[in-house]
């Protein structure tokens, strides 16, 4: 038994650096958007293979625990919340790699106007990110329902972006490429947003065993 | 063994039943904007709750019939199969819920052009959907290949769509905000047909036992 604690603390880890990984990739993609840093993409793209690898092995070792230990109610939770988590995170690296790729193209051409509000919504969602895997360390529940506060916020920004973009584009026609590029990546932080809600839900039924799958708003 | 057995045939019907409302709610979202058909719509919003409600439920059998019977390699494969693509249906019923919400905005409006691209984007997506779960049942792993096959053309149908979009919004900056509704739906199909890849791709893990993820280039 007292291995079976040993594997959950190793895949815990495992989680952890894969999340750190995914971390690196928001805030070097939003880097190379601000900065105009190619550098900076080349690094997101050489950690890409590397986060899906993490991945697969991940999920495999959670799964091959649950079998092979039949885990109670609480680490069956626990094992069930890092396959979660875990699915959550590679998609984090996805985006990151959109986000990315359009910061390249964007690259190229003159910017379309100031990027004010979107550094301010990644640093929003970069924090949420963090704070998600840290309530999940933690087990805090607490921080974990603050995280559903700061994406009605993340969500307000975009709203903001947005409008301001379009009012843009309908102004000089000669922007909508590039203005709809930015918009994307607004898209792309918001749902960043949202899988770090995700992840703060699985954190709460974790520590308290409520599901708030579906009823962020309520909670929130 | 024998109730195990009826189990795990149990937790596929209920799948099925999910993706059966899944497939649904594309359809009438589609439905929704090229017919402007309002009822379509209140269709889809009935069926969300019913479509999250299942999955809270499959993933808690295929959780505990893992944790129960310490599973062999296949029926561990299966139930972890039915775990993933689980998730995808449920993202792919917000997504439905994304394409009808902005599917009523722009009915208020005059349209920006014929829908001539995304009805049948639509329906190649709709069948994605559909092959991927009949896949999954046959445990058919061509019939999954073929899908990794349609989601680039997807992809291309989708390039098509959002460059003839740009192309209006920049000879007439009045249709910004009506031709940006239409990318976002574009792209929310683009996400729809990335989620039946990614249930075909655990199809062929299944019957194969060969991870295809992340190189879903390479296979198709």
């Amino acid at each position: 038994m007292r291995y079976f604690r040993e594997e959950l603390d190793e895949l815990q880890s495992r989680l952890l650096e894969m999340g750190g990984l995914v971390e690196n990739a928001i805030h070097r993609s939003i880097a190379t958007l601000v900065d105009r840093d190619e550098e900076q993409a080349q690094e997101v793209f050489r950690n890409e293979a590397r986060i899906n690898q993490m991945e697969i092995d991940i999920d495999d070792l959670a799964v091959r625990l649950i079998a092979r230990h039949q885990p109670m109610a609480g680490d069956l939770r626990f094992l069930t919340a890092i396959i979660k988590i875990n699915n959550d995170l590679e998609r984090m690296g996805d985006l990151a790699i959109n986000i990315v790729e359009r910061a390249i193209v964007s690259m190229q051409q003159p910017s379309v106007k100031p990027l004010v509000d979107i550094p301010p919504m990644a640093r929003m969602v970069e924090s949420m990110v963090r704070r998600s895997l840290d309530a999940f360390v933690k087990r805090d529940a607490e921080v974990a329902r603050s995280i559903l506060l700061s994406d009605d916020a993340v969500d307000e920004l975009r709203d903001n972006v947005i409008e301001e973009l379009i009012g843009i584009m309908e102004q000089d026609p000669t922007t909508v490429r590039r203005a709809l590029s930015l918009i994307l990546i607004t898209r792309s932080l918001e749902r960043l947003a949202d899988h770090a809600t995700n992840i703060a839900e699985d954190v709460i039924f974790l520590v308290q065993g409520v599901d708030v799958r579906h009823h962020a708003e309520e909670t929130s």
